[in-house]
């Protein structure tokens, strides 16, 4: 291995979604010198804006909400204002071929079929109670939970099928799969994470409550602008060889000598890079084991918020899809009106192989469903497909099977030589969001911070 | 993209495993230009040969048996020869902390165990009958099998503590894994690709009928013999260029501008391969869901086969650990006499990370409860830990988790312009086994073979 006397730079991050940069962030703060290696084309990962209508959307992360100190603290350093998410007026469910409105956030269902919802949110909201941050296999029947998808575990406890239905919006919303896909115990992990269901789920008081009029987007871009040249877009970073207290990354025009590493990337997108010597035994195999799941968002643009007229807040769940989530992103009441849908798990994989003309005609009928033929009339339209993302491997963040978690969980972000791991799926806090994306980098960051420490002492 | 008039080859083959350098064998012989490309140091992928005692082991594939007409059709044309595995005398159980002989392939259990893994076999049998090659998402409730581990799947159906203990030593053989990491559907699928689950356990009649006294390794190394210059090893293919009707492959060394690629690595691995422009994306998605199990196989020599004098035949099972299957491999009565174990799932997980000295002792004192203090006195012992090889991603094969098959099987081996997929993981018979390696092998080849005629025409 090629190896000057004085490394080029402290720390090379691999990755410029927001948990690297704030890595970067951190270590520059400190005096380090850092460079940041981007495969993609922009900065901000799993965070992209886009115009539409002349307003700024957030195509990836968009929501902030209580709890997520770490990336509302990062807003405020980087000047990025949000406001609350429009929630006046009632909400919707289409389900089962009805369109009923209601308010609050209980949506109107038989009242058996209510309660049984009520009977398993009270389970989970008890396991979840009993878990303890960054030891998900602690957890009481960890194993069996371990062993049981959603859908099993629902199943098991014999939840009607209306529950089922209900739990699998959760999933395709919250992490782009179908409830047979997922890890019980990783989905109620994932829960804890979010300090409980209805903090995940909420609008006003939950992780929906506020977002960003200048797009989520907007804090990556401040900080790398903040970085400057440190930054690289367009840079994949295709092997690593490391040794202790150092290590060579080879871009295809450059091989950087340092002192430590931080790879921000989904653990699905770990195994793209080569490393030399190749990486202990259960690294390798939890990344084949840590999918991403299949998100895609799309927005439309109309004259109005024309559904506040007939008293709607803009958020509707469908049982139908493909689109079975929707909020009201809207600047203002007098216009442009915005429309944000989520499309996820089986609709998506079926939704992405489209044409665009047919993904637009598709998306716009569904909102015709709930919102009426005006939601037809869109004066602009976008979708971003996250699994079709080669750098970023889907959206909006890992699915885990069933047993592993109580495996390799106490891997995923165990540092391995010089190298060190980032991106939200490593954070014990608001794994999967913005939130946790900064902590994550930041805590990767106090890694490096001791290691280049006691290379110094 | 660098394009010559004149391809290079006409197919360039990545892996030289046995679906590799099948695949590369066919397409010779039809008289079509050929490379092939190993990662690794040397040609057999997952079969290796290693001489202990002066006898040939196999530490990968080592045994064939009826049903499996590829690789027996493959090993008379390339010369290597096999005999019956030995299986005079008794079998042994070690079942909670006792011991216990029997003859035949039934083990000494109470009849009200006996009977419980009697009806879920039943089970198991009808389920698998009414299954149809290639198209398991066709089985009748194939999607409620798909949501289940094999664990929930006998939870559900109230399978006794013991069912679940002897499905756990079949799942960690079979697949290296534990009884919650794997899809029902997979599980159910892969037995019917072996003829059901006799013909899968069973040394008479079954899979473990014959082994091959030269090594299983001996086939690869014949068929890379007759391929001559066309193998490279030590070449690991980085990154792909392709287009409709051809492609360049590129190592750290060699560009090969070709018509066709046969990738014959394990999906898991496909990954670690650039492909540009990118895979579509249910193919990068399947990358990341189809996981290789974990396991580890051992070999012990001693002087003779001291087992035989006792009226064992080397067969023994154990629900203790860490090796949990043995076979009696010894190629002559008199000696040297050879002990085969395999260590698979948790045990091998926990295994693998000892260093070499506490890997043999653990090793011979598991063999010690099994076959008496005299296993310990070993003269030789080797080791192979699948899940360490960094090319392979471990073994036996892949551990598909719930919510896959359904969603991703059809995408397995689906070319993708001029890419074809080969591997026994693609296999619809025999997955996971040499046969089904060669199965794919000529299977892609076949495909290649069609593809250049279309170009030709």
């Amino acid at each position: 291995m090629s190896r000057s006397s004085a490394p080029a730079v402290d720390v090379v991050v691999v990755g410029a979604g927001l948990s690297g940069l704030a890595a970067a962030r951190s270590l520059t703060a400190r005096g380090h010198a850092v460079r940041v290696l981007e495969a993609g084309a922009q900065v901000g990962g799993r965070t992209r804006n886009h115009l539409l209508a002349g307003v700024n959307v957030d195509l990836g992360g968009t929501f902030v909400g209580p709890g997520q100190d770490r990336i509302l603290a990062l807003a405020h350093e980087t000047g990025c204002d949000y406001h609350r998410t429009h929630t006046t007026g009632q909400s919707a469910i289409s389900w089962r071929g009805t369109l009923r409105r209601y308010d609050g956030t209980v949506p109107t269902l038989g009242a058996l079929e209510l309660a049984d919802i009520g009977r398993l949110q009270l389970i989970v909201g008890r396991i979840v109670a009993g878990m303890r941050a960054g030891a998900p296999w602690e957890t009481k029947n960890a194993a069996e939970l371990d062993s049981h998808t959603l859908t099993s575990w629902l199943r098991s406890r014999r939840a009607l099928a209306s529950t089922h239905a209900l739990f699998a919006i959760v999933a395709k919303t919250t992490w782009g799969c179908e409830p047979d896909e997922i890890s019980m115990l990783y989905a109620l992990d994932y829960i804890r994470g979010c300090g409980g269901l209805d903090r995940m789920l909420d609008t006003e008081g939950g992780a929906q409550q506020e977002h960003f009029p200048g797009g989520a987007h907007s804090i990556a871009v401040r900080m790398a602008e903040e970085l400057g040249e440190r930054v690289t877009v367009g840079s994949p970073v295709r092997r690593i060889e490391w040794r202790d207290g150092g290590a060579v990354v080879h871009t295809d025009t450059e091989s950087l000598d340092c002192r430590a590493v931080v790879v921000a990337v989904p653990p699905a997108v770990r195994g793209s890079i080569a490393f030399e010597p190749a990486l202990p035994e259960e690294h390798r195999s939890l990344g084949q084991r840590w999918p991403q799941g299949v998100l895609t968002k799309i927005y439309a643009a109309y004259e109005r918020p024309f559904w506040r007229d007939r008293g709607l807040n803009g958020q509707v769940l469908s049982d139908a899809g493909p689109i079975f989530a929707t909020f009201d992103t809207s600047p203002a009441p007098d216009g442009p009106g915005i429309l944000l849908g989520f499309i996820g798990g089986d609709y998506a994989r079926e939704f992405d192989r489209l044409p665009e003309h047919e993904r637009r005609l598709r998306a716009l009928s569904s909102l015709a469903s709930m919102f009426g033929d005006d939601a037809l009339q869109a004066t602009a339209f976008v979708d971003q497909r996250w699994a079709a993302e080669s750098w970023i491997g889907g959206g909006p963040t890992a699915v885990v099977p069933p047993g592993v978690l109580t495996r390799y969980g106490r891997t995923l972000a165990e540092p391995v030589g010089p190298i060190h791991w980032a991106g939200t799926e490593t954070s014990t806090e608001w794994a999967g969001y913005m939130d946790g994306a900064v902590r994550a980098g930041e805590r990767a960051s106090h890694e490096c911070l001791a290691a280049l420490r006691a290379v110094v002492a």
